[in-house]
């Protein structure tokens, strides 16, 4: 299985993408698209829609993995981002490929076992999953290739097929079971406008 | 000028068409494209992003007017509001066209001289603007032909060429200048996080 994650943004679009054998997981390619935020939005969103038509074109996934957009703090950025994986979802929908999408901290839990890792446990979690022989940089590229590795580990939140929903290990069940707590327990901070 | 206005949604994405001769205006068309809550996201944006390059490619617009999002408190719906924002931007600079963005709030000023006005009070003022024999419906439509009515009366949020920027009358730079304040006051609630 190819999964291509995509750690969407206007200004870095990171792209990742992973060759999984089971849970074995081999480094495939990671770019990052980038555009100015001198430059008009429709253009930037144009220029981010034309870069992955060509990544998912040119890698040829089975699925995109997508981090998922909260509402954040600076609502701005939150905006934009969403745009950004909208087009990631458009052109895998155009391709005819699955989506899966993880948010942040389930990405952060599935490839460091800290829903609150930072960015350099991230990246030296990537290197190690993928046997890279330096930290994968920048981080938008890491992000991304760690949203394609959570998708791997954990495919259940995938909005399509159940992916590997069968044949889970004991591990992985427990995981999934902290990862549900985990996720109630964070659901509620959100109740509460956090 | 040929203003085609879009009132950005999921479910259902108005589209209303205006000629304008100055201030003089006149109705060209209206359409409200629609998808399923049932269906997967990726697919309600790929369905909407074909039905907007259809009508953009149909009509021909000189400009591309869009409603601007804010976070409200639903988030999920303001998220998949603004990628249908997105893509609406995106097939503007498919096509080489300008864009602007006008916020509800001025749309309702705009065209009711109330940013708290209700829906059927902007359909009055849509179908006196536009001399139309019955009140535009739906909703969605009726908001789209008002996006494009309030740019053609106010385009000076326009994000691009300045469009009519020049010879307004007394009664525009009066309105212009109440615009100005409301949108101070409006920042400033923003502010306080409301």
């Amino acid at each position: 299985m190819l999964v291509l994650g995509v750690d969407p943004g206007l200004t870095r679009c990171g792209i990742g993408v992973v060759e999984a054998q089971g849970l074995k997981m081999r480094f495939v390619g990671m770019h990052v698209l980038s555009t100015s935020p001198s430059q008009k939005q429709e253009e930037r969103l144009l220029r981010l829609y034309e870069g992955l038509r060509g990544e998912i074109s040119g890698f040829r996934p089975d699925i995109v993995s997508i981090e998922k957009v909260f509402a954040q703090k600076n609502t701005n950025t939150v905006l934009g981002t969403a745009q950004v994986a909208g087009l990631a979802m458009l052109v895998a929908a155009q391709n005819s490929l699955p989506t899966a999408m993880h948010t942040p901290t389930e990405v952060k839990l599935a490839v460091t076992g800290n829903g609150m890792a930072k960015k350099v446990q991230i990246q030296r979690m990537v290197a190690r999953f993928l046997s890279l022989p330096s930290l994968p940089s920048p981080f938008d590229g890491a992000d991304a290739l760690a949203q394609a590795i959570c998708h791997i580990l954990h495919p259940e939140d995938s909005s399509v097929f159940g992916l590997m929903d069968t044949g889970k290990s004991e591990a992985q069940k427990k995981w999934i079971e902290a990862s549900e707590k985990f996720k109630a327990a964070k659901n509620k901070m959100r109740g509460r406008g956090m």
